[in-house]
């Protein structure tokens, strides 16, 4: 038996960490413990050194929204094709830190890239190969970004304008809302009401997926 | 006045360096001296990085054919937006150690990826941008690589990439035949008969620019 990806989303600061570890937990009392945790971009040694220049640029290059696109789907399929989809064949549940959908709402809605080629990337990269179940943490972006910036410096990315982030969720909300494996969560709650969400959500599905053996 | 871009492609042996230089003097016959040399993948600080991660790997992790292509087109755009366009809006004539043809050669043919997706990414990423002379230097794999080896026995793995390369030269030739900025240089010949025709079809091709003007 193949194990199930799951998907924690959401703008910096929305609770993600936070997130993942409550899906661990409630995994864990459904005995499922065999876990493979990933971040994106990341995840690989290839992947991970596309991060650290996508992230941290080098010696002051621009790094063209274009290149940075296609630096984030390289990385995506080096992690599918050398982690996701090994740890899922052996039967291992795989958490993931962000996914596709961060470069749908990023690239796509804040950095307002062409929505076709992002498709056509998308579906040319990745081919049928999606998340089982996605949590999307949603929350204004001054919440989120308060507090990210409680735990210090801003990287490239988190240095953009409001306006930026408030497109990234406006395109969050518009693809949750078209897909029935995203579930958008009230992140502007506290920690313990962000958490029942989740397992409310959580517990659901499990149930279904154990149905529809 | 914009300066122009000049690409020499083909196999690795095939004489790419030998023909740079050749392009370059008579440039400098013409008066033409302020050049930028550029070399793909590369040429940027970020697109060096990922010719290392390309040319190299990291770590054993296998680069999927994929990420390649995205990586090598990644490693053009900021090549193009921070060297090429700025040199040639600063009237300087830049002359290229490969260019997006090498992809069409390399992905396209030899690693046999989707011709339709490099094509749209090719649309997509470069836009109208392409060179305005392209020296196609053709050769018989075994010649080139055994040039570039300096010895003489192709090794068993060698003998087997041939077929990968036969499909690389075919690809060029076929794409060469469809542009009239690409010119096919009988490169299986002796140094000096190879710049004779270099220098036969540069001086034409400058001629024409002049009259253009
Ligand atoms: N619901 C919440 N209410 C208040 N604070 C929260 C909540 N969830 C998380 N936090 C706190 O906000 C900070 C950011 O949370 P967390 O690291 O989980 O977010 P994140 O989405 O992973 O951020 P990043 O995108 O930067 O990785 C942490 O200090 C965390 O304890
Ligand atoms: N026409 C030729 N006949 C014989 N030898 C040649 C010819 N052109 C170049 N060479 C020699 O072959 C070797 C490879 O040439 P060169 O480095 O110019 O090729 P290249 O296409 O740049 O190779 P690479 O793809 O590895 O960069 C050099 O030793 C060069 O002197
Ligand atoms: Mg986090
Ligand atoms: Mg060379």
């Amino acid at each position: 038996m193949t194990g199930k990806f799951i998907v924690i989303e959401g703008l910096e600061g929305a609770g993600k960490t936070t997130a993942i570890n409550t899906v661990a937990r409630i995994l864990n009392q459904y005995h499922i413990c065999d876990l493979q945790f990933t971040r994106e971009p990341g995840g690989t040694p290839i992947a991970e050194a596309l991060r650290n220049l996508i992230k941290n640029g080098l010696d002051d290059e621009p790094l063209t929204d274009k290149a940075e696109l296609l630096m984030l789907y390289a990385a995506r399929i080096q992690l599918i094709d050398n982690v996701i989809k090994p740890a899922l064949n052996a039967g291992k549940w795989v958490i993931g830190d962000r996914h596709d959908l961060s470069t749908q709402a990023y690239q796509g809605g804040g950095r307002q890239l062409d929505k076709v080629f992002i498709a056509t990337l998308k579906e040319q990269v990745l081919g049928n190969f999606k998340p089982d179940l996605t949590l999307y943490l949603d929350i204004e972006p001054q919440i989120g970004l308060m507090r990210a910036r409680e735990r210090g410096e801003l990287d490239r990315i988190e240095q953009q304008s409001l306006l930026f982030f408030e497109r990234i969720r406006q395109r969050y909300l518009e693809l949750a809302n078209q897909d029935e494996t995203i579930f958008t969560i009230d992140a502007s709650k506290s920690i313990s009401q962000v958490t029942m969400q989740i397992e409310q959500i959580l517990t659901t599905w499990l149930t279904q997926q154990v149905t529809n053996v």
